[in-house]
């Protein structure tokens, strides 16, 4: 189970210290709005933290704390603010951005692939992507503590941000003429974007990628699953700046 | 749940009729030993079908059936004999041979990518690799019908069979000199060994592989998942295949 913090004056403090990550806050449809409640809902906008009344039900799991239908769930790392990441100089690094990956399995499996290809930092938004939760800890194999996790309210600022600070903005698509090993990887920093299992990358990201590019694939059959998409892509960029390093 | 054939008359028709393809036969510890009971051994055996007398706890899933102690795994799919497949003839083929693989989703992730980059074959061995159950084919987005799977007894026999018939074997070791993109993969058949997560290659399959190659790490962090490095090989085997094509 995720690590929660429970109760109204337990996720206040938390949000009032900023001390812990918080993923998300599950409020009760049946909980009674008052001061505390409305100073939680504005710290959470403020601080983009996402909210959601849910049914009692969702609280089943968490029977044994007395939670009075407020829970938030912590993130066992530390995420970092694209801005702050920004401030210092990088020089042929790679980052990988995430757009839609819903399952916890998936993004553990990328973040373990990313650390072992010497990915700088991996880029989550706030919403519609799993956050980093103890399934995703667990099957990353520890990998989460050993890589930079940046968490965006917005992917097409953060991707902006990027291309004003000299990143190249490399997006996979299906439907794209060439293939993810027709890039030069080397001498610049560059940031691939990974879109959800099903719809892809979004359209507003495509149209500020510097390079768009797919895997090709030999049988009919398109349906590669997002960890190993990005296994094949990454290890080409290892692949090319190693052989850069040895001529 | 998997599919399942339960009680002795049962699973002693569907050994005998050869139908279905059974995956592990479980025997209550409790059950006494009769004529049927031999009989189905004796053609387990046979048939290199492992089965395991379990402590009758492990029948719990199956309560609702009246499986008299005696419970035989399906199949989703019909394996492939090797000597079947190698009576075919092969060019600029690719296989991929699995040495210890335990979970289903790797398998399924595996069985995709596989499957999207082109290769003719997977081979499992009968034991100490998960067998084709149901998790994997939905795992594997029904690629798992798209690609000839085949169930040896021996990787030992199918590796020199394989060599026999001039298929070249590249086997991942994390301590070999070479990386996966310093071997030519073109013009030839090729099977490339993928080890147990935590173990690796066996050592007696390391010793007849033609190629011993591992991926660079660019970071003090060795773990990666066996999925996502079968991805980064099999797709620079595409790569390679392409490039030579545009030549």
């Amino acid at each position: 189970m995720d690590d929660i913090i429970y109760g109204k004056n337990s996720v206040l403090e938390a949000l009032v210290s900023g001390e812990r990550e918080i993923n998300k806050i599950l409020i009760s449809k049946n909980i009674h709005s008052d001061v505390k409640l409305n100073k939680i809902k504005e710290l959470a906008k403020e601080n983009g933290i996402v909210f959601q009344f849910v049914a009692k039900e969702k609280f089943q799991p968490y029977a044994e704390y007395n939670h009075q239908g407020i829970i938030a769930q912590i993130s066992p790392v530390k995420y970092y603010d694209i801005d702050e990441f920004l401030e210092n100089s990088y020089e042929n690094k790679s980052m990988v951005i995430l757009d839609g990956v819903e399952d916890s399995h998936n993004l553990g499996a990328i973040i373990r692939t990313c650390v072992c290809a010497g990915v700088e930092a991996i880029v989550i938004p706030f919403r519609r992507n799993v956050q980093v939760n103890s399934v995703v800890e667990k099957t990353s194999a520890g990998a989460v503590n050993h890589i930079k996790i940046i968490k965006v309210n917005s992917l097409v600022n953060a991707v902006q941000k990027l291309k004003n600070n000299n990143w190249w903005i490399i997006a996979t698509d299906a439907s794209a003429n060439d293939n993810y090993f027709d890039v030069n990887y080397n001498d610049m920093n560059f940031a691939v974007i990974m879109g959800a299992e099903h719809a892809g990358v979004s359209k507003s990201l495509l149209k500020l990628a510097d390079y768009t590019v797919k895997i090709p694939m030999l049988r009919k059959f398109n349906s590669l699953n997002v960890s190993n998409a990005l296994s094949a892509i990454i290890f080409e960029t290892v692949r090319q700046k190693l052989s850069n390093i040895k001529k």
